[in-house]
């Protein structure tokens, strides 16, 4: 449910005053605080808040708030962002074959729980397409192959474009993006990986988790960054295993881990509740 | 691990302003502050605020910090407490036969997770003397019968008194409290219930779960009121069981979990993270 | 993925040399055991067995097992069930409003993962005929109304007499069965507690929970008995929640494992994994 | 509680027959069968069984069933183990500094949940010497140094022999045994790994999973092979974390972890429920 409020995100250095100068900043201004949360990172020194307040009483728009707010964020060091959950991000959907977490993720979508347009799904086979539109979603069938993985990357540059497409979720995409891709989204895409990482981050986890012996298994959702499979972690999730499930029991329940991994992270972003620093996040719920 | 801090806790309807007054209050003393979490609860109109800060550069001392933050209490209609986490309280446990969580509580203060000062054991039996002897706590036998109950209190509280103890946990003490000595230490009495609340009330609670078939089994630990079992939750947690488990089985996976949700809530309260409302807590981990 | 393979299912009072008796049978007869389980009720002194083998190398066919078997099964006194996965089960899905149980049995109905066919969708409202439509299955609207109830139910009767339906799930069907009907699919009924029984057996058990201030929450799969919500536990499942969730986090964290919790049990179901005795279940997994 | 009863372990090929062969030979001589389990590999055609029996009616003493039971295994291929629970094994408990693992262990067997004779505690410093002492287990300090590894580990050989120990238990012992040490105790060495094999395998493995901003912390219990944690799983947990718990929240959560993941392992060994194959194990649990 999309809200009449905005919401102030806050990465910086902790210095004192800054609870002080940001709270009586929105206070002067009318702010009816409805969510506020904070987090200090006593080693590394740094302090992140995430604030949400109604509308109804605040007596800035978004251009007077950017000029008013910057004087405190240049005193305190402040890096910042201003968010309005009404105004829905846009979201694309990429999917190979797999399709239990699109299916998943359409289904929350149409539920309300999802707060964000689904601009379209962009996928290298045509089998999502009647699930797409059933959704009344856009389906774009962009192939890839070996030879032409260039080609394919811009013309779903060139989708993503043209949808104002803000976040890119990979929803069992099993094709790898190249560094240039990744760098245009910089942590707006989101990525389930089957199994629990950093362990088992080859290709066909749950098999090498099956060899392995585990007695749980698990799912990882995670930003995408260069460095494939090892960015930060936005949640994570397991399951119980023992010698009674074979194979085909692991990759059955990591279908269920994916899907919810999946789902709360995306959510999570679209709700702007998620930070990054070092290689990790904040996750404010 | 006792920290040169003091801790603000903040419990009152909520109003504008708020975190604006206390933040800058807190600001102009020099407070360097470590942890800060706060909750609103939309429903009621609740305001909870948890702070923590070094003393080190903070220029009030407790007497004047009650009588300078007074006047801002009041503009609030602020329920307020100022602890020291470096004023240990004083815990005392009662427990009967089952040595589990004692035996938890005991071994987990010697590491010093639990900052606190373990004033006394209290046991209607003699069991457990050895145990607490060797941690170098004192052992009271406390007998208690159906026709002697009020003197067995009575002998109880007067030994609570004279250990100036701030805490009671019963430790898998099974003799029922009188609303009377519940009285004498208000949401200062923490019981681990043995399986999951509000499930199984009554008396063998595991036998009632197993006879049920429940696939998962749970310990609870909460704040004793007056309504047996029905003080505030502080902790929950559960154990996977299938019909391969038998009630045996059930008892020693209860034993498990009991211990940890116990010493769970026991070091939460005495870190001061735990508010209560409307028969509920805030947690503030 | 159905196997040409046979289940036998026994249930009886524990004697010395069944496991003998009925392994010995099936060797003597070509059985290539694929897997076997059993279980001791120690208490009750009751034995359950499940054994599953290909039919390649077997030598009877069903009339001849039944009339050979018969001997052995009078001398241990066995109850027993001879089932041939290859012959998919019909199952009827009701539903009412909320379509994420529906959605999420259809989804994974289409990926393999449910072995049987799906009959027909009943509910008491129009919104999930696209889904079923989208699917391919059979959706019928029948209204039920206080005064029509009998009449409701005899309509759905016929209908699942008319499509052979083996199994009913109530993928949140928010009307209830009477005694008359949940008789005539003794234990061939599956329905799914939202929160966690036998806690919050009443209405809106997710606001119960939250009033509560409960750790935890839950669902609950079980067979329908005339008892409402008193049947035979098949699965549960719990998640975290603090006093960071709201009511309507709770819902939605519901939602999530009431499909889980549901899909488990009809799978088990359909598997021939589940036996019941004493108002609780054996699950062979 | 140790059981008047005989325990039979069976490892191998799978062939048709087994089953009976086995439960006709104990049915012909008396059993009363209290659990069995039994496992099929079907991918690498593996047979694995558990057996319990009273031997209240049982006709054969030790002797006679392994001369009896000699041609029945020979014929089938069978690897098998014949088991006395009533004659208890000797555990011996090499630990460090950290004792909330030895701790544990020794209150639970104190209250009997570990069947088996502690024979010694074994450290390589002094400090666990009076835990030790109160449970009334004899403890060895055998200094290890850098120079004289093989020397330590030649005293520690003779203290396990001259107590005719059966398996070791490392509770935070922070020492690499020596490929040699490990092939005098094959598969009768159980560790407990901090933190979630097969991930974070170095040193410091919370600090790493800290670092990683992983949303769940593990354990890991496994048997010590001469591959450094990797030999066959027997048991995992994790707890959820989040940027709230800081370094020191982790190691404390890992202190809860290790402690149940390690006295599991080693309660399901000595009740001897634990296969190795392949690297991994069978637990009939």
């Amino acid at each position: 449910m999309t809200r009449n409020t905005a919401i102030l995100l806050i990465d910086c250095p902790d210095r004192k005053g800054l609870v002080s100068g940001i709270s009586t900043f929105l206070y002067d201004h009318g702010a009816n605080i409805i969510h506020a949360d904070q987090h200090r990172d006593n080693h590394l020194s740094l302090f992140f808040m995430r604030v949400e307040w109604s509308l109804d009483d605040f007596d800035l728009d978004e251009e007077e708030f950017r000029r008013r707010f910057e004087p405190l964020a240049q005193r305190f060091g402040l890096r910042w962002r201003l968010e309005y959950p009404s105004e829905p991000r846009v979201v694309a959907i990429f999917v190979s074959k797999y399709q239990h977490c699109l299916a998943d993720l359409l289904h929350r979508h149409q539920t309300g729980e999802l707060p964000c347009r689904l601009g379209l799904v962009v996928s290298n086979h045509e089998d999502a397409r009647p699930l797409a539109g059933f959704y009344g979603v856009p389906f774009h069938h962009v192939p890839v192959e070996a030879k032409n993985k260039a080609g394919a990357e811009a013309a779903q540059l060139s989708l993503l474009q043209e949808h104002g497409v803000d976040l890119v979720v990979l929803a069992r995409y099993m094709q790898i993006l190249s560094p240039a891709f990744v760098a245009r989204y910089p942590r707006r895409i989101i990525n389930v990986h089957h199994s629990f990482l950093p362990a088992f981050t080859g290709a066909r986890p749950y098999h090498a988790a099956f060899e392995r012996g585990v007695k749980l298994i698990g799912a990882t959702s995670h930003y995408v960054t260069e460095a494939l499979d090892e960015g930060p972690i936005i949640e994570q999730d397991v399951a119980r295993v023992s010698h009674r499930q074979d194979l085909e029991d692991f990759l059955q329940l990591g279908r269920d881990l994916e899907r919810v991994v999946l789902a709360r992270a995306v959510r999570w972003h679209l709700e702007r509740r998620v930070l990054c620093y070092a290689n990790k996040t904040v996750v404010f719920v």
